[in-house]
């Protein structure tokens, strides 16, 4: 018996993504897609590499019936999602990919989204949607809140070193390189092919990327007191990927060490052998994260590089992962697509 | 029960999207890997995307036991692979992806190859792989010839125009784009980044590609008389992907019904909607094939585009499809994967 | 003594590429810059990599007092442009960039480009400003209208074929592949790097791109009859350069004779060796265009393949090549920067 | 009276690079080049984006009769050059682009590149070649060493930091993303665009790339003391630039003021607006170097971000500047060309 599965959102790049993943999801089927600007329109005007597959048309939210829905993904721009959620039905079962629900205290969100959370009392119930560390609670969750992808990837580097306590909290840098499918699909000079082909840049420097907010509530939880990392995301000539680099205070044995244990047993984590680092283009397409370390040559320090793909392992393959959890599938039924290389 | 593969050339890109391909198929399961220059190292070495697999490490083709083999896939170059099929049981099932088993015509094949066939009793035996149009023969045969990428494509849009005598075969012009990969992974100079990023040309121009020896054989045999179109091929500054642009003198209404009613029920190629063309992005990865008509402004003439993945359907998918077949399998097991876009 | 320039519409990428290449041009001066929905912003601003020149800001074309001007650049969207020209002094020198003024006939105007010409008068005066074919006109003209990019390319491959009545006017197939620059640098889905990157398609499919205004025109005035092409352009996923692959019946040889011959003094364009073709790649950032020939396998066929950049022989190289001319400049001063490779 | 140049090793990039801008450098000709791979051939066939150019055959570096040549670029591999350079007549300006006589220390030499210096009584002769801090020495050279690529960008990033004192030693983390044209012509797996393409990663990770040496010797000879900094490369699937972006301890204003003051007279470095960063894509193909300064939201911290283009600023174009330096000539002849955007 499969899960009917709705997309709210379904006409952005994390709503495609989704929809290309449950096509050949055994335990999934998708029973509704809305996308109110595109309501009416099929899925093959939207996104015609998805033309071979019977999907439902367009609609707009209001047209949803979800009476027959199993659970809900809910791919729209933060602060719309936090609306729409809190007009859906109180018993279904909803992953957001938004920014919305990712971070509890409801001062954090209105500081780093710059207005305040229209649904506080929902914020609470929220589970952080990082799979490999919120596994349990997730599976009990009814609203899980996915992770930002830069987020995801930084704390995949980190998490295991400062639970580990084997580096220094106070003297972490992550330096992340991101390819352009993250900022979304709506047309802005920026993101043309014209002005980012042939071209790298530095962006929100300085501080104020908002995933930044994760990362304060993660690893001041882990550490159990205030941690804050200085993190300078980079745009890309690419389409998917995130590489991560974080320069640490630590041994390095002591670094792979903590990163091996923690993710032995992760189907979709993969150490690399000492020494060695990953590339983006190994994991393109898939719900694989690489992580490699390497120790300095400046005695006592060493670097974590980690890779995966933004819209797969970072926002829609995670939320498929969360999904199964919270349906009772196995964990990784539909995710074990290989990478697509070259 | 699955089905026991063996892969010879499996350092090359077709070997590795064989894997990447058969890692998600329920039927099959890798029993053996060969690639005689890396044999001794493990595929994730030479393959970091595949590192998630419980693949065994690369072998020469000397030490696999053929005896547990109940297909063996081969991707190795063209004159090596005749060499190396003619050595292997003959009872053994081998589909390959080489050139050397396309051409049916033992003169035809030395004049695009330069050297003379070494093993042309096989060359009878094989069976042409375009599966949409060998079905019966493939599912029946021993040895499969999986087409050039190119002249997939090519056929794909063609054949039915040529087999329902909707266009004039005396003035059929094929202008192909094709992707770096379908080049392989040999380095050499013209496929490096620097040389090829943000530049396209057109090569082989002039009639000199040698997959014009499978358009010859296979237009001529549908029409009963010689047919000699106009090829050229481009290189493209893109990965993956094959575009062809044919040209052809026809009314484009009976164009687009021999194409629509050709592929009516074929679960891998797609026909637009009349007067819209595909594009390579939207076949990424997959083992379909988009294809398009649109009439031009000059009467009784059509444009006729298709799209697809060089080296899913162009050759490594194919080559799945055929085995399936020759299996008795689904035709779509394992390649009902979606295009990977953006 | 150096020229005094204007350029109007200062801030799409056309009127980059015209500072950029007057930045290094001795006998020119930008006096002002134009660009109305950023007038107040300095062109560091609009373009950065142009900060290290001395500019005036922008402004407001009402702004500019043409007194001491001679001469301008008209960079603007078509339309605009004849309603802004309209308006200028008329002694002022003007090379016009858009489309408004290259179809000498009022109908063939509105016929592609859906509206009724505002400036039918100014449309009699303007010169057709494809250099190398109307060099005296241009020397003497007040108002010279730029061609369109594809329109230049298709040009430079055909016309000495035309003229030199070599191949069958009948039987013309233009297949065109161009950089995403020519679209411009409104944001727009379609050229968003996460769209265009790594695939590639047709556009305008079947006769219905603006640019066959052109060529319609001038082949018909060369030929004394009326000649219609097949024109079909491609989008690369790559910023820059025009590639446009001919196909043509007539004799090779023939064929190279006649281009030769026309372009054996022509300092911008490159005539190769007979049987090589051109890449994009070496011509980018220049104001060189390279044709190359080769004769098909198919007798008395031929395909010719010319590759220029289409911002800079295209469209603003162009435009400076006329406006030395009109000022009694050195043709190519100002133009001989090398193509950049890789 | 124009100046006669050598070039020996033009079928590289950083050779064809120096062709591309002498080309139009008013006082320099080209009066011979060698590669003794390609000897006899002409450079239209190995580098057909420099086929208008009247340049000289290829020859050996025996042929070359020096007597008639007042400068020497050598763009050969580390090793050869120390070899070839020791051969040629002693009264002969040159200037190196390889590692060979970057570093002082025989010692370091023979550490970074693994055997010991050929021309040892050349080291200490050879001036390094950072131009903008090496401007006098450089003037009165007869052997200028050009610097690394990524040398050239640390250091324009960093040396001001270090010299002012602004920043802690001890703490400097260098973390840059360059192109893969820095990485030569020679065909390797790594490089191929179907490898680099749409992925990126780290190398030399954990302080071993050559370029550390530069740093090591530099920074410390401006410290007075051993500077030690952490240095991370990563390839980018890009032909063209680098990005440095430098993570220090430091207040931000006042390494602001560092940056500021040093280039203040600079016409090559531009340092941008506080707070902004630059792009790759705003520097290509031309010899300017942009840097900015963020403050970090960690009180003490900034990051400063450096963008030049390896072929030219950092290598090549540099290159120039030094040969004018040492010719006499005006230090920006020939180096004014604007950057290539888009």
């Amino acid at each position: 018996m499969t899960q009917k599965i709705a997309i709210l959102g379904a006409s952005g790049y994390t709503g495609a993504e989704l929809v290309r993943l449950i096509a050949t999801h055994p335990g999934m089927e998708i029973a509704a897609l809305a996308a109110n600007s595109k309501a009416g329109q099929s899925m093959a005007q939207v996104f015609p590499h998805l033309r071979h597959l019977d999907l439902p048309d367009l609609v707009t939210i209001e047209e949803i019936d979800f009476a027959g829905i199993d659970l809900c993904f809910c791919a729209l721009p933060h602060k719309t999602s936090q609306e729409v959620i809190s007009a859906l039905p109180r018993d279904l079962k909803i992953v957001d990919l938004s920014a919305d629900f990712r971070l509890r205290d409801p001062d954090a969100y209105e500081k780093w989204y710059g207005n305040p959370h229209a649904a506080v009392e929902m914020q609470g119930e929220a589970v952080y949607g990082l799979t490999e560390f919120y596994r349990d609670e997730i599976a009990k969750a009814r609203l899980v809140a996915g992770t930002g992808c830069n987020a995801a990837t930084g704390q995949f580097v980190l998490r295991p070193l400062i639970a580990g306590k084997v580096i220094d909290l106070d003297e972490i840098i992550l330096d992340l390189k991101c390819g352009v499918s993250g900022a979304g699909r709506s047309p802005k000079e920026n993101l043309l092919h014209a002005e980012l082909s042939e071209g790298y840049n530095a962006y929100a420097v300085g501080g104020t990327h908002r995933h930044l907010g994760e990362f304060d509530q993660e690893f001041s939880a882990i550490a159990g007191r205030d941690v804050r990392i200085q993190f300078t995301p980079h745009l890309m000539p690419a389409n998917r990927g995130i590489l991560a680099t974080a320069y640490v205070k630590g041994e390095a044995e002591a670094v792979y060490a903590a990163l091996a244990n923690a993710y032995a047993k992760e189907p979709f984590i993969e150490v690399l052998p000492f020494g060695e680092t990953p590339s983006t283009h190994h994991v393109r397409g898939s719900n694989f994260c690489h992580i490699g370390v390497v120790a300095d040559r400046l005695p006592g320090r060493a670097i974590v590089v980690g890779a995966l793909d933004n819209l797969t392992k970072g926002s829609s393959g995670q939320a498929i992962q969360n999904a199964n959890l919270m349906l009772g599938l196995e964990e990784t039924e539909g995710l074990m697509l290989a990478p697509l290389f070259p």
